[in-house]
């Protein structure tokens, strides 16, 4: 699926499928008549992401029953500009009421680390595990003994997790012994946490040491998937910046692809972190028309104005020339093109098990490579 | 095994094998020159217990490395009056030293809950399941999101773990899990903790709660052992009593048979969980003419002088009438037999694995029962 054109005589084209972000923050999500989502569609498509997974935490609360469902259903009408699908949350006590709308919703987030809302008690995520459909996705954001409880409830059920946002070299060393010992884990990294540690900004603890960031790098075969996650925001708001809504989201790819022109990952690494396991670990919909044109060692600076970046002033590789969606360019040279919204709730596909859903072929693959 | 006569018109006697105390709690147990192995063998044996396991951890230290096991062992030389086995304490760091003297002690006991040298991290704990031999018993005393972490453990390693002294709710409930899933995993439960709550003792955390005790009632079938611990000593240490070497021995056999005479519990549940479970799942010798004699329902007060009881003056039932060991009688009518000490340091049996100790069918019974 990667192509190679060369569009000047010194760079370097790649052409990339629509790049899926499986956690995009909302900060506004569950806010009556936000315009948030919108937002977040629209710089995720100039970013080359034409599907993003909407973390169900927000800023003022989370999607974690049918009320807050509908409000952020209702938001999404107003028109996006790429698909995306949203998920529930976990709760002490919804474990019975989420089960009759997980039909709306593409997974199950159990959440340890946020704000509100947090489960303590192993007996309340287990209720989670025996009411949630065996078919559909859950993810979490659980750390340390957390992480090992809900890697126990995943073993005894024989079910699939997804960790996300993985930070520490103890939780990506216990993700690794679980895909040894062929338990059904799979895991995401924030880009952030690949490229920023509390050297950078000290106290700041939910970036990884820079020992636990080495310790990330050396893990990259076990890491199915990079993300966005809330982490930029987290990070602004802990920096005391004004945070967009968008932050972070222009960053990731270029990010990644620097690493690529320096010679640490490579454009394989990164399709299939960023498209290729996402797709199949979330068994999302299969987007024709969709593509990112990259020039892939164009050096640019990141903007010092407008949406607040950590790395502001510093000088990347990898511009995105070309976004399409649904066959018609997007994004062209930076510039959003004048179209409608045309991103579709895609939160139903899927809600049937389908053979492939439950194809232990493609399930069991530890570490899938496109 | 259980036989009934009758040496008066109005009292059930009941013939059970010699008992076995899977945790005996001895103080000086790593302090040269202590008496203290000695005094809890003798408390031991005229309890009804031919045999205990003598937990790793003590008032002063643990063994766990070579140089405090030979402590304990020199103890042990002057002289004990039931059989007895050690066992050995991990460490954050001790995971491949002490492989090398598995030989010599009869599990693994790796502690979260004790004084000093706790483990921490999953990998840490993890070494240990990597070093130590496959056939030998790994017991921990595990609670809540680390008793997760170390099933867990189990379970990627599909190993046997033996979790000591549960004491919640929640606790117990994740082992039910875990035994319904097939995980291997026995448990005890300081006789105690059945008895003693933090409501006749407020502040006293390492007492269940009320509601904790009644959970632990109604979980008895999946209770496999019933063990003394070093709950007595910590409580009388708690309360600011002295706190004898012997403290609890004495009382955890009426107690239990307190229950039975009330119909709580049956003589068969007591026996299963204070001899054949103990002996399975630890793998012990079988001790032949170990035997003790029980008055069932005759009745008599917990003594108020002597070694400090929580159960003082207090009427209880089931009265040990003669305990022999080596077909000799060590005890007779509570009045301990001038006989020599011919307890054995039985550590070593079943150090080298044999057809019965890898028998799946034996040790995959969730719930063994006589
Ligand atoms: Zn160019
Ligand atoms: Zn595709
Ligand atoms: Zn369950
Ligand atoms: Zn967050
Ligand atoms: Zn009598
Ligand atoms: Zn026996
Ligand atoms: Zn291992
Ligand atoms: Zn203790």
């Amino acid at each position: 699926e990667i192509s190679m054109r060369d569009y000047h005589t010194s760079h370097r084209t790649i052409q990339l499928p629509g790049l899926i972000n499986i956690a995009a923050f909302v900060p506004g999500l569950v806010t009556r008549d936000s315009e948030d989502l919108q937002r977040v569609t629209q710089a995720s498509i100039a970013a080359g992401y034409s599907m993003i997974r909407i973390m169900p935490v927000s800023k003022d609360g989370s999607i974690s029953d049918v009320k807050s469902l509908k409000v952020a259903q209702q938001n999404s009408k107003r028109g996006v500009y790429c698909d995306f699908n949203l998920s529930i949350t976990a709760t002490s006590d919804n474990a019975n009421q989420i089960s009759s709308v997980a039909g709306e919703v593409g997974s199950l987030f159990i959440p340890f680390n946020h704000l509100s809302d947090n489960i303590s008690k192993v007996t309340q995520v287990e209720a989670h595990f025996d009411a949630w459909p065996k078919h559909k996705p859950i993810i979490t954001d659980a750390r340390t003994t957390d992480l090992a409880s809900i890697l126990l409830l995943a073993s005894l059920h024989n079910r699939r997790i997804h960790v996300s946002a993985v930070t520490t070299k103890d939780d990506i060393k216990l993700i690794t012994l679980g895909k040894q010992k062929g338990l059904k884990v799979t895991c995401d990294v924030c880009v952030y946490s690949l490229f920023l540690s509390q050297k950078d900004c000290p106290g700041c603890h939910f970036l990884p040491t820079p020992e636990d960031q080495e310790a990330l790098w050396e893990h990259l075969p076990i890491i199915d998937v990079f993300s966005i996650g809330s982490l930029p925001y987290q990070l602004a708001h802990f920096l005391k910046k004004e945070a967009d809504v968008t932050v972070g989201i222009a960053d990731a790819l270029p990010l990644l692809l620097t690493a690529v022109v320096d010679g640490r990952l490579t454009v394989d690494y990164v399709k299939t972190r960023l498209h290729d396991n996402p797709k199949e670990i979330f068994e999302l919909h299969d987007q024709v028309g969709a593509t990112v044109e990259i020039e892939l060692d164009r050096a640019f600076a990141v903007p010092t104005e407008g949406v607040w970046s950590p790395f502001a002033g510093k000088v990347l590789k990898g511009v995105v020339q070309r976004v399409t969606f649904q066959d018609q360019v997007a994004c062209l040279d930076g510039v959003f093109q004048p179209i409608p919204p045309k991103g579709a709730d895609m939160s139903t596909y899927g809600a049937l098990p389908t053979v492939n859903v439950s194809s232990p072929v493609v399930r069991s693959k530890p570490f899938p490579v496109s």
